[in-house]
């Protein structure tokens, strides 16, 4: 059996019935798409008993077959930020398994996305298309994310927008940049949806801690900076007076 | 301290990290708005070592600044199935909690959002809108989601379907009297979106030992009527050719 548990937000989201799972299977835990710390998968190391094996982004790319092969006789369990089955590169493993005809056991957890849904106070069914920024290279910048925001915004639609994550950084690009970028953007296509005045809301480790959560212009949110860590970027379409009301008791001013 | 903590999609769903929480804190879950079963309930009072006390939805929309009140001086935890903050109902405490400066923790858990998209193959990003399919009653008749549906399509985005929850009858609407509901608004809009030969999928129990997932037409779907249990839909847009690739592995043939 190949189990895929989800680690969820932050230390401690993993679902309880995943630990009877541990103590029997041979463990996995992929460290590229989303924050995990060090210190996380060493509690779940130490409350299994054994060691919990670190995959790369290639690791599991390359491996996907000789895990899948794994998990035919014996129980297999990797480890994944989130909820499992968003990221595509952890489907690979799902899809694998189903190919192959090996049974397959999906742990769901807390994602980034429901979690910053809920927690900026707009209306979960009003969000459009969720979007990623990407990091930009040298040779590749690619400004097409605008134009799904210009369309959410067309339709009524707030955007989500998550941030690239750089596994070379183990961060994900910072918010400062992504928003340079979305200023690029307006600048090139032009359509005025954009401005150093326009009210956003960023969001920094969301469920942890130390998170923050900012509503307020462009500018200002470039110019806070929130630092290093998992962070997001909401640009709502026109709040609901519901909204407002809600937003009101949830922001600092 | 007010802890809103997650109860996921299944049974063991919650994070481990709520058990400590769960020890010291007075505990309420509502049972409204998803399916969690008295079993999950019962397992969860035993391990806390106290009784956990049921809140109807009118209760904890009355109740809410009683419970807020409560929180001020002591631990409080209400459990709530999926992920807490994206049911309307649940948001209210948290709300209620922010506006008299009571402490919050949101514990976050695996929600029917994310685990049905990444359980259905296509892509997450090429999601439109979430839309809620309202059960009808003999005076109201809703057709509206139709138009979310439409424009969705448009966008070549593709539709996840929830299906209304009845607190009375402790269920979600049938997929049957979904789908009828569904050929009612195209026979009143009449824009050709949706017929009976359109390839849909059909999810029933996402995440639990009997889980079914159909890829088939609407008037199959129809008449496969997967009976009672947590269900929805997704209209898929055009198909990508990976995103085919992934489904050939995933639904029965």
């Amino acid at each position: 059996m190949l189990y895929l548990i989800g680690l969820g937000l932050a230390k401690g989201d993993m679902p309880y019935r995943a630990k009877e799972v541990l103590k029997r299977a041979e463990l996995f835990a992929e460290s590229y798409t989303s924050f995990i710390g060090d210190e996380y998968i060493e509690e779940i190391e130490k409350e299994a008993g054994k060691e919990i094996k670190r995959l790369e982004r290639s690791d599991l790319e390359e491996k996907a077959s000789e895990i899948v092969g794994k998990a035919r006789d014996r129980d297999i369990a990797v480890l994944t930020g989130g909820d499992p089955l968003i990221a595509t590169t952890h489907k690979i493993l799902f899809i694998e398994a189903k190919k192959r005809g090996v049974r397959t056991e999906v742990m769901h957890a807390g994602s980034i996305i429901t979690a910053a849904i809920g927690e900026s106070g707009l209306d979960f069914y009003r969000f459009g298309q969720v979007i990623t920024i990407p990091e930009w290279s040298e040779k590749y910048k690619p400004l097409s994310f605008y134009e799904v925001i210009d369309r959410n915004l067309s339709n009524g639609q707030h955007s989500l927008l998550l941030l690239d994550y750089s596994e070379v950084k183990g961060s994900s690009m910072s918010i400062r940049a992504a928003l340079e970028e979305i200023e690029a953007a307006e600048a090139h296509y032009r359509k005025g949806i954009i401005s150093r005045g326009t009210s956003i809301i960023v969001m920094k480790d969301v469920s942890h801690g130390n998170a923050e959560r900012l509503y307020c212009s462009l500018e200002e949110a470039k110019e806070k900076d929130l630092g290093p860590g998992p962070a997001l970027i909401i640009i709502p379409s026109k709040i609901s007076d519901v909204e407002k009301e809600v937003m009101d008791s949830m922001y600092p001013r």
